[in-house]
């Protein structure tokens, strides 16, 4: 076993996109766990575009551009425990157990520091499944994947024949959303750019996408939803999400699931009016994953499972390698250019036994 | 009986608030129901804000700014058959009926245009029961009555301890949707201005009542609301709306409902981000009654009767003297100067047995 231990600390604020100096890569010296805890080895880091809002602000005062955490702090992926693990968003390998419901190589989700080892209370972890791939969990199973599920079902609800709209047709959580309501029978358009167009007409069977490069959006939306829109899930915000907005059907159901576009913009007023929401009987829902897991993960676990079990759940991930590299990963997937679900690799994944 | 009607026609598209030149009053022979129609005598008609939209925009396109009707058509309210009669804006009196259902001297409610006598489809009409009350039909138990349940019971869903705010609180829709809050254990906050401040505190038991004359309504919300708003039923749209969004607490619902201070306005864009939507979980869902009626309005009915029955529901209905001063008095709604629900009184009200 090593003997150090990789940390990664916030050195500056960020001014527009995230870059590797605005971190420190720091050696530090293993760290042990106390009673009731466990250490974990992190295998994969699950990159999320919400991950800018936990950057400071340049004021240093939290507020819609950033600041949960300050300069000098440990960076932190999803929520610190008392949070569940399953809202953590690492999968790794227990290497050292003080809580009686782990042992040493067992699979577990959770963990919030960017820290290769980490140690956290054994309540905040998850156990997962003998057989499970780690790649799998972090991926399909894991968190983007709940979001996915959880704005289709409860907010978005397509019903067979309708049309679905998803941007960021081609990111973790569109793919997953779009070819859930492929699953409940609606027809899919995706807003992607560059080759997830492709990928998400060819492989993941959406009806159709537009190529946000190199079509203006409203004017694909007007040529493949000349009907309206029934259901947009919106993972952009900003001028995609007021083109889809302006196109809505009746009874129309926009997910507000994330705001990539302006995560890392000041907040700009709605550019459109409220009236539709009105006349059209609009819904215009946000929702915040973290909510749901206690009463619905279990249930999206086994749905997911057997769409993949049954395979119609396709999927793509990008691998990086370490935290040195996730500043520059994080900035490509706000700026969109991810290709599918990122993640940071941090150790070797033995959980494929082939 | 008399020989002639009375006949309300538009006689141009309004500039601002609607006005007595506006349009024009026409005597007409009476009319005669053909097999399978009725002649009903109007007593009242509902006065509703959302008339202004039925009156034609300046420029003679359907558009937000109005459009459903033209110059020189008969001024409507509510739905034109074969919309349902419980739809109608109006409760009357058969004269003379040429369909099975209906007998001389029923009280019906349903009708839709502004006439004194009207013809419509005996299936359009809707028969009141035996001692039903004109007014009460028109009021509490009317379209404005089941406006503001369907607005509470299917998207407010106020629970017991939160804080519901109500705008145009002492409006025909804003009292009763104020009453079924508190019925519901809600701590609720209306907005209003005049003597109808009092009025909603005093007599209709809200906790507090902004006046929008005297207080600027979002400071009035930062003292009355300090733990943000659950629950904000809209009738009024405009910086009233915006004032309320911005203090929404987390997972509050906006009930958009009416947008009486636009109606008379070009559309604008909503003067903030969206982004609190995402971070607050918030859900902001408009509806239109007239989608609500087949599946839910007997059930509105027993609720509302058993809350009148029980002395739970006040109300105060303004009664105007025909249709010469409705034009007047539309304005005076859409301006916020009415008192309590307003109710156009077209001929002598029988039903009131003593």
């Amino acid at each position: 076993m090593e003997r150090t231990n990789l940390s990664m600390h916030i050195a500056r604020a960020p001014v527009g996109l995230p870059a590797r100096a605005d971190f420190a890569l720091v050696e530090e010296p293993m760290p042990q766990p106390a009673e009731g805890e466990v250490l974990f080895r992190a295998i994969y880091m699950s990159l999320d575009p919400s991950m800018r809002r936990k950057l400071p602000a340049p004021d240093g005062v939290p507020g819609p551009l950033g600041g949960t955490r300050q300069v000098g702090e440990l960076m932190i992926a999803g929520l610190p425990p008392p949070a569940r693990g399953y809202t953590g968003g690492f999968v790794g390998q227990v290497v050292e157990s003080r809580h009686p419901g782990f042992a040493q190589g067992d699979l577990v989700q959770g963990g919030c520091w960017w820290q290769t080892y980490q140690v956290l209370p054994g309540d905040s972890l998850e156990q997962l499944p003998p057989g499970t791939k780690a790649s799998e969990a972090i991926g399909l199973l894991g968190q983007h994947g709940f979001v996915a599920w959880c704005g289709m079902r409860n907010i978005g609800k397509a019903k067979p024949g309708e049309t679905v709209l998803v941007s960021a047709a081609g990111g973790a959580i569109g793919m997953i959303a779009g070819q859930l309501a492929k699953a409940d029978g609606a027809r899919v358009i995706g807003i992607a750019s560059g080759d997830k167009v492709a990928y998400v007409v060819d492989e993941l069977g959406f009806d159709a996408c537009i190529d946000r490069k190199n079509e203006n959006v409203a004017v694909g939306l007007d040529r493949l939803c000349p009907d309206g829109i029934d259901v947009y899930f919106d993972n952009v915000g900003g001028d995609v999400m007021l083109a889809a907005y302006e196109r809505m059907a009746d009874f129309g159901r926009i997910v507000v699931c994330g705001m990539a576009s302006e995560y890392n913009a000041p907040e700009q007023p709605f550019g459109a009016s409220l009236r539709p929401v009105l006349r059209k009987r609009l819904r215009i829902e946000g929702f915040v994953v973290y909510d749901h897991y206690e009463a619905q993960f279990a249930q999206f676990r086994a749905e997911m499972q057997a769409l993949i079990d049954a395979g119609r759940m396709k999927y793509r991930i990008e691998v990086i390698d370490g935290f040195a590299e996730a500043p520059a990963a994080l900035a490509r997937l706000l700026d969109g250019r991810n290709k599918g679900k990122v993640v940071v690799q941090l150790s070797p994944d033995r959980s494929v036994v082939t």
